[in-house]
Order: structure tokens, then sequence, then C-alpha cells
């Protein structure tokens, strides 16, 4: 028998709610390895919750469900959907939490859950994680043809984020997160860099700091020193070698998103 | 070959002693399925884990184990017990931190663990957790009839909760818990609540407190307006949309427990 | 098919990077059972990731994989390394992580991972965890011979600890680590402390701590009151029954590591 992946983010912190999540899902789906891909997105906090998500998206192998449950509408009229996208599931608050990928492909197929017999009842108003979508995600888990759970739909709702731009030759972006080491992520692809760049060597600006030169590694900046380099998602990062910047720069702001970043060119 | 399920419930935090009693119960029984349901019980607060496990109760699927392990009296002579009631087990020390399964069934069974060679030896007084309930709660998720765990007891040790009650015309309650949002989750059952309200509406007071009405989702009060609605385990919570209503009102407390609630019928 | 283990160790915190190491590990080896042993390592702090994995060594069933990632040289000349030692594998960088399990068996191999075939291509300079380490145990969970991983080493980065010594009749040892209680291990080993004391009662100081004798159970101690006795590692452990002995002794130093303990007979 194969064995579904499903993934779960959350912003449930250090509560039992995922793993109640997770015994509803076993007891429809037992063979499923169930993967925490984040419980600490800041409560209701869905931008965040689908930064994570993103981060997935070229990691997990096909098939797999993501159940996404940052969820501050729940039990009001917001919908509650399954996007098929990218040959995986997202099942979540029809909020924005999967914008990612449904930007990431655009033949995704939502489908809005209201297939009720498919749900834990009766269901909470409060806990729609636990009885709608943990038996959505199961039952995708287990194979269930995706258009038994409701109607498809068009009009999903989608986050808008700070987008890149090109100014006087200067290239101006934005942090997007902070990770759980302080290094601060940007909205900056390292293919945009590289062509705004063009080979000369870089000035990165974050409020007052200055950093000459997008390096490889931490470790080639001296300890406590500022550094700007390539992340895991291939984007332009700040950072401290071993130290946060986050506490360093922005410890009072509650995030990080939004601070300005500003890449100039040297030579 | 069939997939059973361990949870685990402990005062760990974010320590290997988890990790470390998975791998003595995967030792024993490789096909578990194992799920956590809180690591982030406060240390040494039994009745905070029991709460916690109550949550399970109605959740996980027949046949599943659950550990847990808020041991403050490790080692001494506190007994070692395996419940079996609902169509589970419940593996730990007696000490009170299965209160709710021992209550919903009147015909649970408690074994005493005294079967020393199903342990891991030596046995460290101060981790049962790992030599003791590990391997019971494995070998029970393998199979183990529980009979061979030891002899019967019928004195178990038992927590006391708060109890509601009704006095001129006014139902008194108290917060049992605080969730990792800061809603408060009372001991006032819904049932409970809508036989003495009788349609009417209510006015539910905590400290100084005062919110009209009982509504169904934490939507439909203002952001940062307080709010009472039935939680997933159907009882009443008091709350604030998309706040914290501990960090409120009971920041410096330590824990929400026993603060007193009241419910008065306005129409 | 059998159901090989890999635990995860790293000092990422709550973030999405251990389930995304997760996401590569289950695609290449589907059925592998993967156990968090502990992601709450203080960042970039190798020694106490050393002292994390030590505790699995005797835990975990032979043909366990330990993935270690704490890893501050992430993308510098810092070699990847694979430990076959104790029937166990060992994944993660060259840095000291897995000094326990090298000087428990002198048998040890060490294979450099230069095998680029094996990883998640392209690897990202910051993140070996997902794209070296996390393929490259998740091969050796599926069986793949080490041999394919690169050539042998002789020459491990090898981390040391503060050793005890006895001198004018009394023994000297020192912290080691805090748990998540605040209870204190030392690197004073039980055989080591009953081969010196011959029965004598001890007296054991800490600071300006004394403590006479050595206990089994926490419960032993008033609560609140201080103890000694011997910890889940078979060491010599400080703590508070029902307390936090690092919150008393230590709250503003960053770590316990270090602290200097002696051991004096009292007969």
């Amino acid at each position: 028998m194969s064995q579904p992946i499903i993934t779960l983010t959350t912003d449930f912190g250090p509560s039992p709610f995922p793993g109640l999540m997770k015994g509803v899902m076993l007891g429809i789906c037992p063979q499923a390895s169930l993967v925490d891909l984040s419980h600490g997105v800041p409560a209701q906090d869905v931008r965040a919750g689908a930064l994570v998500l993103e981060q997935a998206l070229n990691v997990f192998p096909s098939g797999t469900v993501h159940l996404g449950v940052v969820d501050p509408g729940v039990g009001t009229a917001r919908r509650s959907i399954a996007v098929a996208a990218l040959g995986m599931f997202f099942v979540g608050p029809d909020n924005g939490l999967f914008t990612p990928a449904l930007m990431a492909d655009g033949a995704a197929k939502i489908y809005e859950l209201t297939s009720a017999g498919l749900f834990r009842q009766p269901v909470c108003a409060t806990f729609h994680g636990r009885d709608v979508f943990s038996p959505v995600a199961a039952h995708l888990a287990g194979g269930l043809d995706p258009t038994q759970l409701g109607p498809l739909l068009t009009d999903p709702v989608l986050l808008t984020w700070p987008q890149p731009n090109e100014e006087d030759g200067v290239l101006y972006g934005a942090v997007l997160s902070a990770d759980s080491f302080g290094n601060l992520d940007t909205n900056l692809p390292r293919t945009l860099v590289e062509d705004f760049l063009k080979g000369r060597r870089a000035e990165v600006r974050l409020g007052s700091m200055r950093v000459i030169g997008i390096q490889r590694a931490y470790g080639q900046a001296s300890n406590g020193q500022p550094i700007a380099l390539y992340n895991s998602m291939d984007r332009l990062e700040l950072a401290i070698n071993q130290g946060s910047l986050y506490a360093r720069i922005a410890p009072d702001r509650g995030s990080a998103f939004g601070l300005a970043v500003e890449v100039r060119p040297l030579d």
C-alpha cells in the first residue's frame, strides 16, 4: 500500500490541536505519513502561513496533501477549499493561505468543500481544522476523487505581496519574513538581482545597514557581522553570521515584513 | 499489518525526552504511528495534562494507546498504571492524569504496572517515561493482553474539578484552561447553559468583563472585542477576536484555572 | 518491508526547516519513521547538539539513522560526513556534532559525503540539511551501502569535554547542560562517584549550594529544595524538586555548561 503524505501548517503553537487533527486523519487514512511543516505561524497571520507553505512547493513529492489552518474567519461566511495545483493538494480556508500555489500553477483547480458527509459531525464552528479540513485532507490522501468535494470555484481569495521594482538604477525590494535564526528573507529572486547587477558588485541596504557584496555562506562574514547571500528559496537574504539580524534591527516591530531593502551597483 | 496509534502527552517541552521515548517504542512496535498530543503541559501540572488528554477522548480511533507523562512523583511510591477505557488505553503514573477517561467510562479497568520484564532495564528512577511507560505503551500497541501488565486496581487517584452550580438564577462556573490563542475554556457544557437559559439571551461575566450573547464564531466580534461562544469541547468559551483574553485578564497569574465565570439571563 | 528510523536533531527551532527536510526524506524513503529528537538546540551550539545526540546512543534500535544539523559552517570548507558507529548511522557536518558516537565506538567508520549524485540539486549553500544531509540519510535508511557515499576519513573534528578529576580527597566535575525542567546534568558518571565515595555519604556543592546525600527520586526533597541524584544518563544530576535549578542559579549566564561541581565525602 502506498504511503501518502499529509503536511500540517497552522498557528496553533504548542497546543494539542495539531495532535487532535492527526487523530482524525489517522482514523480515516491510517497509512498516512503526517509531517508538521510549522505550527509556529504567528496567530491569525495568513500571509506568514502562506510564506511557510511556499517553501514546501518544490520539496514534497507529488501527491502530497498540504493541510493549512490559519483561519481567523473560522465559522463565518468564508469558504472552505481544496486546491489541486502542482500535482499536490492544499486544504484549508479560502483566505489567501494558498496564494503561492495558486500563482505558481495557472491550471490549478479549486474545489469548494460542500460535501458535509465527508466532515466530522457535528462540525464545531470554532475548529474547522479538526472537523472539516482534517477529514477532507485524509480522504484526499486516501485517494478520493476531488470532484466529490464540491463545486469548482474560480474566484479564490489571493494575497498580494510587495513587488520588486527598479528605479534610477536602484533595485528596490522588501523583507518578507524572518526565520528562526533571525535571517531576513526578501522578495528579490536571485535571477532578478543577477540580471540587475550584470556582474557588478552590489551594495545592499537595509535601514542604516550597508553590506558590500553578495556572499555564498554565512561563514564568509566574521561572527556578529552582517552578510547578504542567496537563501534556500533562491532569494536575497540578509543575515548576521552567528547572530540574529531580526533581533538587532526590528525587535519591537512584531514582524520584519515590509522592511525596505535596496540593491545598488558599486562598480 | 495494522498500524496502531500511540499518542504522547508530557510536560517535557522542547527537549529530547519525547524523542527518546519514541526510540524505545519503535524498537518494540516498529509499525506504530506516533502522535504528539502535547509536550507543552506546564511542568508538573497534572491537571493541565488531564485536560489535554480529555480533548483526545472523542477524536482518536478505537485501539489508540495514550501515553501520559506528567509525573512529579517519578521514582517515589506512586503507582504506575494502564487504564483500559472507552476502547483505548492510557499509560502513565497513577496521579490523576487519566481522570477524564476514568470518569467517562464506569467500566474502566486499571492495571498496576508490576511486570518488570516488560520494562527497559535498568529502570532509571527519574525517567519512567522512557523505561516503564514507553515499553508498556508499545507492547499494548503491539497487541499485548493487558492482564499481562499486573494486577487490577480499584482505587486510582482522581482529580477533582470545580463543578458548575446554579444559585438565585445565576449559573456559576470556572475557567479550566487557556489555549495557545489565549481563549478561556470553562467547565460549563453547552447543554447545561442552554437548559439554564431556556432561550433567553445571556450576559456572561468574567471579572469586570461583560459579554452579551453567545455567538457562533470568533469573527462575529470586532477585532479586539471579547466574545462568548461554544468551543471544540462543546463548552462555553470566552475569547477576544484576534487577540488573547488570557494575556489581557490574567497574564501575571501563571494560569487561568479557577477564574470565576457567571452566566445571567437577560430577557 | 522493514520500517527504518531516521531521527532529526537541529537548532532550527519552531521553523518549517525540519518539515522541509522530512519532505525530501519521504520522497526518497517513503517507508521511514521520522522522529524529532530535538529542534531546540541553541542556535549554532554544536556541543549542546552533541549532548542531545549522546542521549540517543543507547535508546534507538540498531540501524537507526541519526541526522544532525547544527551547522554554523554550512557552505564553507567544512566537510560533510556520515559516521557508521554502534550499529547506527550519523549524518551531518564534520564539526564535532557526533563526538559521543565517535568516542564510544573505536571501530567507527567515517565517510566524507562527496557523491553529489545523491544530493538534491542544485545544492543551496545555506541549507545542506535539506539538500545534502537529508537525501543521504534517506538513502542510508533505504539500504544504500555507505561505501557509495565517498572516501573514508580518519581525522574527524572532535569536541572536548571537561573531564572529572580527583584531588585532595575531593571529586571535581562540571555541569554539561540544563534540561527543560532546569535540572543540571554533570560529567560525573555514577560508577565514578560510587567508586570515589566507597559507601560514604556525599556532600555535593554547586556555587554556594550544598546538598547532603545522593537520592533516588526528585520527590525525596521537599518542594523547592535542591537535590542530587543520578539521571537517565546515569550521571550525577543537581535539581530542585518541582522547580528549576537553572533558573535559580544561572539565569543570566546563557548556559549552565561548565559550572563547577564538587563531591566531598562526609563520613
